[in-house]
């Protein structure tokens, strides 16, 4: 069982990289690690019903289970390489598997990423994926590192995943815009390349996957700093803006998570070069604020007015 | 959340291993690897009601869901260096946590095995580990390579897991020979030593967690040979014989799952020297049978009789 459920994968998944010396099939893949390269390793898993809507379609759940975990490679600055998947279904549905695989291996295609073991079990849909990348030594990006006087800035833009939630929740039109949105939750682009420039250049960084206020929360507690952000500033799309009104848009900005764009600290006198940069490689950089002395974020509105958050993110064992 | 829960298994699991660069708290772990080794990587899941009882302590699926990975590496002669977690619960019970750290840092610490990264979620339970280790270019154990008149042997004794699962079921009596079986259900022990004295001995090799019959089936597949052996010599424990009939103990010890032991071919001339060094390290290693040309495995009794085996292995999605 196991085989045939992963092989399916796999087939779509096949990469000729040198480095897989022994793939799928045998107790344990063998791998050969570049020299002069660390290991960057992380897993994290989705579970129908809190990480995905339970009708999402199987090709989408494939793409994000494996997207979450590349955007983890991303924050680091690793290149990814290779990825185990532990896929737990209720029964073995073949057009599922079929629909899983196409998904995951889509994104893994883009990344020469190799699958090379997984486990199937039966139980309630849950899957695992464990990713692992190369970043050369002392190179990696960190929570730990921003530093006073560093300027905030975040790729893309954000709340997109949690308006696209809220759309499908309220069985939103199927017009572009929600259409967008939707696509933003269920097929989150991971910013690999992105990360990759920020080596050497950005002092901190982390992925959005829990919320803007969560996650660069985690920066400064890892950095013993505080963060000052800009409710004006915060890149919102114009999808999100025209389905949702400013608080609404502003609160999934702040606090929706999903998104797994990139958050990251550099010095000020850096931002415009970091900015052309990321410019040209597709998801642009916009400053949303400022590291200062402290601890926690502080976010002010228009108005200059600091607001008290009421949601700062994601705890799935708080909701 | 994420970080509060993995965090007690690391405060127990606090490894001084130098190659461990950046642990959990970040996006993602990072790892030196040592020069002129190979990575063996697994995933293994365990859900509850179907590898583990419902009523299983924590600290049983802890080590458990080690073991089963550790059980991997061993069968690849693969040194355990790193593990990745990915813990699904129904709610964030703090005993449970801390009996599951206990378990799973019980046995982690036997191999100086650093928990690296982590990812806990809501929902069924459910458990995935993802185990890394070392082996020397071209020196691992796999399921290819057994050869026509090769040995084949086990370490350990088999049966013993599904005795101490049927004990279970009936509500056994908890006496120490039932106690014995239990035990082996629930802290299985990885042959990890057994699997490293093999390298360069075994020409095949495979973990038993499906059942004998099953297991040894892949070798056969992998190695496009086909096996004999004796129900005769089939190394059951002297708590599965007083415990049940011939009949049962046999079944279980042909077709039971969870036993973790190795099983191994080895040219016939290697037989005893290969049995000296397993005894010595405390698993023993017993002669079942040889591979022959042909395909699968044929089973023959005690009295030169073959057998037709009514139930080849576990596998989860027939159940």
């Amino acid at each position: 069982m196991e085989f045939s459920l992963i092989d399916r994968i796999r087939q779509r998944t096949a990469q000729s990289r040198d480095d897989v010396r022994l793939g799928i099939g045998d107790d344990a893949a063998l791998l050969a690690m570049p020299s002069g390269q660390e290991l960057a390793m992380a897993i994290d898993t989705m579970v129908e019903g809190i990480h995905f809507p339970r009708d999402t379609v199987a090709a989408d759940i494939g793409w994000k289970a494996l997207a979450v975990n590349l955007s983890d490679l991303a924050a680091m600055g690793a290149t990814p390489a290779w990825a185990l998947l532990a896929l737990t279904l209720p029964n073995a549905n073949e057009a599922f598997i079929d629909g899983f695989a196409d998904g995951f291996a889509q994104l893994a295609q883009m990344y020469r990423l190799a699958l090379v073991g997984g486990d199937t079990t039966r139980g309630a849909l849950t899957v695992s994926v464990a990713v692992h990348g190369f970043v050369p030594p002392g190179k990696a990006l960190k929570r730990a590192g921003a530093q006073v006087g560093d300027a905030v800035l975040v790729t893309g833009t954000l709340g997109d995943a949690a308006g696209g939630l809220r759309m499908l929740q309220q069985d939103g039109r199927a017009d572009a815009q929600s259409g967008y949105l939707i696509d933003r939750l269920n097929r989150p682009t991971p910013r690999v390349a992105a990360g990759l420039a920020l080596r050497e250049r950005a002092n901190a960084c982390i992925d959005v996957s829990d919320g803007l206020l969560a996650d660069l929360g985690h920066i400064c507690t890892a950095s013993s700093v505080g963060a000052e952000i800009d409710t004006a500033l915060l890149p919102r799309s114009s999808a999100l803006l025209s389905l949702f009104d400013d608080a609404s848009s502003l609160h999934f900005a702040l606090s929706g998570g999903d998104d797994y764009e990139l958050c990251f600290t550099v010095p000020a006198q850096r931002v415009a070069s970091v900015q052309t940069d990321l410019a040209k490689l597709g998801c642009g950089a916009t400053r949303i604020g400022r590291i200062v002395e402290g601890e926690g974020v502080k976010v002010r509105d228009a108005n200059g007015q600091w607001l008290e958050p009421v949601q700062r993110g994601w705890d799935h064992f708080s909701a």
